[in-house]
């Protein structure tokens, strides 16, 4: 890897790399679901994976990345939640120091995850400014390694290894669709696809609250301002150069739906999938149930169910009367 | 089949009859759930069966054994709720009638599967004699044949491929730990162990409220009498003879936890596991989280995660405040 942009061949050395490290998620089929939406649907259920989130996979591509000299600084992140406990979870399991930075606000299942992992909770502003001059005050107080939630080649490339693993049991597919904040899984995901031959399309989905991925690649630049406020709390990072070049070269379109649209996507997951999945998890889902994209319709489409971490105390919608 | 006590060759036929007609469901692992359990567990997720529960493998092993003959009539079955949406799918496949009694009280998510597979619903008192007396009326009246939900020779032999295909993923495990109600499930869980090879020591799991079969395996005479009421909604029905004989075979004891467990275990897997179970479901997990059962610690133990259908507007425990 040249350190910019990961190829296919870097997602195909992640997938070898994490044999053993992180579950084989299995990928689930509902008929059901499948009239619902009017597609074929495969359902890799990242939900499952360790850390209940498709994060573990870019983590300990990442970690276990470094060489020892590396590893004995530790690592830094910053995160949402999902990558902190995936980084927390990896570290412990290479046995090397983890610095957390997470912005208040963050579900307390996931904060709850990496104290349990055994990392160093840092909580900062909810502004990405704030999360990277934390990260970056750390990392010289420690001389350990930043392990970016999205912007990292190894992290994209150990992401995409889902993506890879779904092809291998459901064959090319028509469509691969992933949800996108950073970039990072989409990223991964298109790598995949286009190493995996056949044409299979690329689709991203989004919050309408929080596009910024559909507006830069509709404006063919990068545009990080302008998003509102989601309940998709995974999903409010802003792609970085290196995945907008990415999604430019791979993606064909991205997908938005409506704040309504994903918490009764969410719900139906987990009354018809009996799946337990979060918010940013369910923005895929409705893209789905929505019609919205013609090129989805009646055709094989491979979803990366990208996590499950829910405080139970806080479901989106109204308990019953 | 002699027609009365399935074997372990009715359970390898019906695994050869339900391929391709049922999921072969995953066999997922947690290492926070084992550090939980101080066992090694492996999960056999039929909450994510056809229907949401194991019952498809009963309902298809069956109803796709009928003579043409005996499938023009149709079939009939009586069920608090999982078996009915079972045998009703099962009909709707094979392209027969089905006329399904669901006592009332049963959650109204079960009974929307039955309506949504087509089948003829007919609401009963919550009472064994009534649903019995209710199923024996329309028999009579469609010429159709009874698949009881638990007290059938082909049922036991379906329910047990669930046990038989977790075996072949896990390999011999020291134990396999199933819940009991009407005894099916187990009874069809303890010939795949018995059949399998390797000592495996086969429990059951039950609520405490509702403890018939633990009463009944300890006196050595079948009691039907004494249960109260239970959350756990699929485990309200006692033992037959066939069944109590198969149990009184084949396993070792039937563990039970109380309501506060089942609750505290059935969130526990929302959290952890990322399954949407049912009460009924939770049992055997709260039997390994309460570390009651010494013969199960430290050792290699498989569970049949049993069902994930519920009411999300009506769930166990409070909201918070």
């Amino acid at each position: 890897m040249d350190g910019s942009l990961p190829t296919f061949d870097d997602v195909q050395a992640a997938a070898v790399r994490l044999r053993g490290r992180v579950h084989r998620t299995p990928v689930l089929r509902s008929s059901t679901f499948d009239s619902l939406c009017g597609s074929e649907v495969w359902l890799k259920c990242e939900n499952l994976q360790r850390g209940g989130a498709f994060k573990a996979r870019g983590a300990f591509n990442a970690v276990f990345s470094l060489s020892d000299a590396q590893a004995r600084g530790g690592v830094v992140t910053h995160s949402s939640g999902n990558h902190g406990a995936a980084v927390a979870l990896a570290a412990r399991e290479r046995g090397v120091r983890a610095d957390i930075v997470v912005p208040r606000g963050t579900p307390s299942i996931k904060v709850a995850a990496i104290k349990r992992y055994g990392a160093t909770l840092h909580v900062c502003e909810p502004t990405l400014a704030d999360r990277e001059a934390r990260a970056m005050a750390l990392l010289q107080e420690t001389g350990g390694t930043l392990v970016h939630p999205f912007d990292d080649p190894w992290v994209i490339a150990g992401q995409g290894t889902a993506a890879l693993e779904l092809l291998e049991e459901a064959g090319p597919v028509d469509a691969l669709l992933a949800p996108v904040s950073g970039g990072g899984l989409l990223s991964g995901t298109a790598l995949a696809a286009a190493g995996f031959g056949g044409p299979i399309d690329v689709f991203g989905a989004e919050p309408s609250a929080a596009d910024d991925a559909a507006r830069s690649l509709s404006a063919g630049r990068l545009i990080s301002e302008g998003n509102g406020f989601t309940i998709a709390d995974g999903l409010r990072a802003t792609l970085s150069p290196r995945t907008f070049t990415l999604l430019q070269r791979h993606v064909i379109g991205i997908a938005t739906v409506s704040e309504a649209e994903i918490v009764s996507a969410m719900r139906l997951a987990w009354e018809v999938l009996k799946l337990v999945i979060e918010p940013s998890c369910a923005v895929p889902l409705a893209v789905l149930l929505s019609g919205r994209e013609p090129r989805l319709r009646g055709r094989r489409v491979g979803v990366i169910i990208s996590g499950g971490n829910v405080d139970l105390d806080r479901l989106p919608w109204a308990p019953a009367g």
